[in-house]
């Protein structure tokens, strides 16, 4: 059994990963920490995650609970992050890292981990994401060249502000980089009015907004006679708790080292 | 039995009309016309089809054929459907029209004929076309000023010169005038780059153009915890013919005036 | 302003509701009732809902806030709903009922409280659903009896023990209904192996289940050259609580009757 | 450039590879074979295809033909495709195979030309069904023990008298092998009733048949937060016909073997 501690346990990631780790068998929820002096310091942090007692209190801050874990999850922020890897590296303790927004300088000081702490790390948690981004590749290989015009439809909530989304562009390199196009020349973002007829080498995007939609990137490939189209749909932020809970028991057994969400997945 | 009539039965709608004719039970090929001076004249139109013998021959000009046919079907050009639409009046006979590009003065003197001839004209054919317009009205009523968000995403053949398509803004019109809006004030044909987040009264268009795509349009409407979305697929120039057909059955009882698919339909 | 009465304020509806009057301008939610005895009377509804301080505490039992409301919603249980109904009719009050489970004698005593209270009941509450019904109404009288298949896809979660769910069934039964056919008859509920081809009348259903889908519903209505598709997408119980929440605005106006989400959507 | 030759030129398929040999740059129609004694011999098999005259006209008998070409292309029967291979042995000829319905001795008779001529074999020459396989293979592997749940969903036109189709049932083949299940054991080919909730390992399938669908297929991997789908749609038998054109295009410079999709399009 690897035990797992939760950062930031009382937030809306925290208690969803209190809700992951539960429904995985090699696991068990071992500490969850709150930020100092919450006034939730001492709860049970099942009954915080609406799962029913389980019997473990919340702490404040990692520390106090260094004995007590193998691997912690943290979505938190990056100095907080930070400063648990140096824990962590301390401890021999081991880290799956979903924080996001950090700096350069912080990027350079994070990755220096990678020589004591055995860590994954990974913009996007999602395994469907990370997938997805495989197979694209995969199938911009096998098509791009070959007559397959290359479309990317993504739609989100009504509140996102901008278009398309990064997912939406992350895919767009992959498969550009995939068959040595370059997203800045070809990409085409938005059609409106005459805009003619498709050019061979374009890579179209689509953008919808509307209501509480979490995110659905499909990207198609089609030529006279047929499509492919791969498909994600986030439905929940449970997507990514259930990804970086894969990530803690995969890391159980790894040695120190810089890991991500492909390693985790067998995709390389 | 009604007896059906095929203008330009040599072109690609022609032969269409010639298969969708013989598929329904209540009508019956009895004249299929072609150019004059044409080297197909006399020829078999079923075997032109790719139909088999049907021992129909081809013939030059309306005029010669009409006491052989109740109902015409022409997909020609404007000066020869009103021609023809002369000729209707004069014999007492019926006519299906799907020819576009009328001028306004040409369209006047057609309209003229609704007190002479009993005829249905329609800028598209489609059954599905015209019952995914009636679709859209009602769900407009129903949700547009109830908080849903509007949506309309359409796919075409990497040919199509124009964006968005005229099915989907005529979509767009119906939904707009459904609940007092104006698509020219809210209409949004293509969003990039820092667009904020969505207003509430925009109808979004999203745009995608691949491969040999006849035509898809989905109209969404989305709100928080649900989404209602309607769509039409076409898949062949078939659906134009069977709508034709459908309403050459229909018109063969009707009086004498001016009908769209809408009646045919049923939908008034 | 209309004021809002919730039941069951408590639970995972009654928070929901709490959420979906707060985003209506036109309502103000004025009380809350939680069970007798429950260590929640007393706490600020708001912060029970997660949407801050709201200044309206919860109360047990209907009665003791009955001057504080205009409309009651109530997703309880068949027993205090008819109780509710009965303390609306004696106080001039008004009711919005998605309770579910009673038996035919007490939709007979509910019945009966048409000549007192202003009240609407439906089986499901969503707005969607019910305008899908009566669209897919308009599409099976003007396509079904002229060569469209009809097949109703439908997806749910992987806890789902039932198939097709009810909603495909009572899509079945509209669709069948507008064209006289009979879905004993005509429903084609699963198929496998050498199973023949499809015939004119049938009904066909498929089901999936996978995952945490939280409701899909697909229609299609195909034939030669075209598709038309009326899809609904339930993304989670917002979708009750939204349309509980429109029928009560809507039901501020009314007289006395029984009304239901066709008459709250002007679909009649 | 490669010197193409096509058999039963005639026939639909036939019809159809010579418009996909005129759409690739590198290729040039050389040849076009007919039934020995058909009337269209000698006619040019440009107008026969309708794309316009050539000046290559139809010959009875690959033999005839048999310095004019690099590469045939056959579609035929597995008699007529096992002469055509040890015609092509004979004189140095490359050979793409589309015939199916070999016994299993033809097979092994075909086999073994695998030391003698280059050719490539499929059941199914469709790029993009082959690519989905591929994909399925990865995504599987990736997701299959991961709670994700799988399943199939396939729609057809009316005509189709069995289901699931054999391509669904091959794409189940290959997720059930990548994760060590038994389509025999883990499949459920259609749900009715009361059929309890979702097992983890069963793999799903949902047939529609409905209009002139020409193949659709989606698998879906779902777990609770996310959806991966994976869909090839064919629209025409164009696929196959460009699907078999590619293979002709890369037999050129290959040595004596046998190969199939997999090896054109680069997946091994």
């Amino acid at each position: 059994m690897t035990r797992i501690a939760i950062m930031g346990v009382a937030g809306r990631m925290g208690r969803t990963l209190v809700e992951a780790v539960g429904a995985v068998d090699e696991l068990t929820l071992a500490a969850g920490v709150v930020e100092a002096g919450s006034s939730l310091t001492g709860v049970d942090i099942g009954e915080l995650a609406g799962q029913g007692r389980l019997g473990v209190l919340a702490s404040e801050g990692l520390a106090t609970v260094i004995d007590e874990f193998d691997v912690v999850i943290d979505f938190t922020a990056p100095q907080v992050t930070l400063e648990n890897l140096a824990l962590c590296a301390e401890h021999g303790k081991r880290m799956v890292i979903g924080t996001t927004g950090f700096s350069p300088e912080q990027l350079v000081q994070l990755d220096s981990y990678r020589e004591s702490v055995p860590f994954v790390f990974a913009a996007n948690m999602s395994s469907g994401v990370n997938l997805t981004l495989k197979l694209l590749e995969t199938a911009a290989r096998a098509l791009g060249d070959a007559g397959y015009d290359i479309e990317i439809i993504e739609a989100h909530h009504r509140h996102k502000v901008d278009a398309p989304s990064g997912t939406a562009l992350a895919m767009g390199e992959v498969v550009a980089h995939a068959i040595g196009r370059d997203l800045e020349t070809h990409g085409v973002f938005a059609r409106e009015g005459q805009c003619g007829p498709r050019t061979d080498k374009e890579i179209g995007f689509a953008t919808v907004r509307a209501g509480d939609i979490v995110g659905e990137h499909t990207v198609m490939f089609a030529t006279e006679g047929e499509r492919i189209e791969i498909t994600h749909k986030a439905s929940s932020r449970m997507t990514f708790a259930k990804g970086a809970v894969r990530a803690a028991g995969w890391l159980a057994g790894r040695e120190v080292g810089r890991y991500d969400m492909q390693d985790v997945l067998g995709l390389k």
